[in-house]
């Protein structure tokens, strides 16, 4: 079976309705993956991703890699068994991570050597070593190793990136099939890097694209820049990718930036938006994020979000979860975490349909204008 | 309807089985109250508790007093609403708590004088003040104001505690009644005090009783006194009680001493311990305690008790539970403290089972040999 199945573009927009078909099951894409960097979505249980509706998760190779480690998670006969999550997991290829670590990494052609924030203990990566990771984790979508450029990003510096890219991109194809993963039913994505240069994304897509990966992602985007540049390197790119093949805009962002996204032909998402937001007590409704926290709802006994279905919303009130903050209380975080990651799991439904409806232009206006979103004049 | 129905006594032991009847609905007793401090079980969600099974919930009035502070719960229409639990709920005095703050607290014979433990302002509780805020709040189950003696604690001083708790449960009985507080069901306690001096737990007792309340605790017992003197005081006291009401043992215990106490004729327990112990990662099982941050559980993918059905033991492994504490994840905090509460619980329907049987001896001593527990020699 095919990886990806394109069900309907729509009419007026790029946005388009499909399937994401892995060996733990189908994803009804546009999608969003909630983030459990550790194997854990921060203060969510499982059966909360469960009852949310979630059908797939992300999960952080270079957490994972150094907590509890590999030996432990092969144990457990990979990262689904481990975290009892039998859903499709994406993992990153920890690249990201480790980039991050300024001073504490060492970049050559062969890999990246890093030191552990743990323990300071040297491990190094390369785009073989990853694979051989992520085969132990099992996860279904497996990213490469990838050099992302920071932003801002000298050109010169930003080619060197988008050859090292391709570079590995090579190796990480040949190690994925050489040692059996595609066969085991794991699938590859490739990571399109080029700053902010149309030439060199245009570049580092065709590269990629050639080497053939089951799908395609847009790497090296909100790492600072504007907003604005972040959506015009997005449209450049998005229209290069193959029609056949999901593209996964990486590391994607607040409700209206993924409605928008979607609208310029994105299917996949991951952020930790919702959780971090959560955490801190910022919730997401269809007219922006509420501070639970504020004075205003201290005998507020409605709930988070008056249009939303969610667990939280239909039992419990804003100033219950309000003095749940205020004293330090775990039901608290986890009340507006659930709530979030609901939203957003619910607004991917809520595009899924527009997009089956053939209306997804207007859904996207209309969300936009209610949201009061900063992107509206864009669309 | 009477507020306590005795079932049945067990042949060979003082347990007794019978229900708590509440106008949020009947408990079966022995019963465990799961203690939700600031108006939630720490990391536990209502609707655990329901999964759980508990009938029941404890929470403290002093705590709720400061915040989110009587007018917000007011306004809520009372504490079942303001936290949207609609089973039973039992509240302290606050006493307890206030007593506790030693350097911040004046006490005389009209009431006690307390600055809050978080702005400093200053408070005023008398027994009458405490029965209105404890109309405010709605609870099913109300704790009088009463003064538990430190331990050790000199004669004299314990002798003028007792006269000072019967004095002022006279006052709290009267405005109890005078206010309405029965007639909206609302069921009232006394406690006993007196230290660990016989005659004066007498005193207490029999003075108490003539004040004809609903229900009799015993207090002033695990205030730091060895577990062998708790058990004496505890000997005499019930014995002291009137058979046709329940009896409440206050902040008791690890699960060997609840099993043991409810052999000695007690119905009804409260304690941190369950969420506590679960927050730091020590779990309850059968054979005693475990603590899943021990090296020995890196790898073991069975479940945290495996002769326990809970949520956390179906779904989870120590392995990953593990994980979850040694990276400071709030899950793991949920599904240990979770299971503990679930364990507490348990146990609870597990002493009914065997009262009903008619083998509370059997019960007790299996069960007391199994969980290793130093109360074996006493039984």
């Amino acid at each position: 079976m095919s990886f990806y199945t394109l069900l309907k573009k729509d009419p007026r927009t790029k946005a388009r309705r499909g399937i994401v078909h892995t060996v733990h099951g189908d994803i009804q894409a546009p999608f969003f993956m909630p983030v459990g960097t550790k194997a854990t979505v921060k203060t969510l249980s499982q059966e909360d991703l469960h009852a949310i509706g979630a059908e797939v998760e992300l999960s952080n190779t270079y957490h994972l890699f150094l907590r509890p480690g590999l030996e432990i998670i092969g144990a457990a006969g990979g990262l689904h068994n481990f975290m009892s999550w039998h859903k499709p997991i994406l993992t990153d290829s920890g690249g990201y991570q480790v980039f991050s670590l300024t001073d504490w990494r060492k970049l050559t052609d062969e890999g990246v050597e890093f030191r552990s924030h743990i323990d300071g203990d040297k491990h190094f990566l390369t785009p073989e070593r990853v694979m051989d990771i992520q085969t132990v984790l099992g996860s279904d979508m497996v990213m490469p190793l990838d050099e992302c450029s920071p932003y801002p990003c000298h050109k010169v510096d930003a080619a060197a990136a988008v050859k090292r890219t391709t570079e590995w991109m090579k190796r990480t194809r040949d190690h994925f099939d050489k040692t059996g993963m595609r066969v085991r039913g794991q699938r590859l994505f490739c990571i399109v890097q080029g700053s902010s240069y149309r030439d060199l994304r245009e570049q580092s897509a065709k590269e990629l694209i050639a080497v053939d990966t089951d799908g395609c992602a847009i790497g090296g985007v909100s790492v600072g820049e504007p907003v604005k540049e972040m959506f015009e390197v997005l449209g450049w790119t998005v229209d290069m990718l193959p029609e056949a093949k999901p593209r996964y805009f990486m590391g994607i962002g607040m409700p209206d930036q993924i409605v928008k996204a979607v609208g310029m032909g994105i299917d996949m998402f991951d952020t930790v938006v919702p959780t971090r937001y959560g955490r801190y007590g910022t919730c997401f409704t269809d007219k922006g994020t509420i501070v639970i926290r504020n004075g205003a709802f201290k005998a507020d006994f409605g709930p988070l979000d008056p249009e939303c279905d969610c667990h939280a919303c239909k039992n419990y009130s804003r100033a219950y979860i309000r003095h749940l903050f205020n004293t330090s209380e775990v039901l608290g975080l986890r009340l507006a975490a659930y709530h979030n990651v609901h939203y957003y799991v619910k607004l991917m439904r809520r595009i899924r349909e527009a997009i089956d409806a053939g209306t997804y232009d207007e859904f996207q206006s209309s969300y936009l204008k209610k949201y009061n979103s900063e992107l509206i004049e864009a669309i």
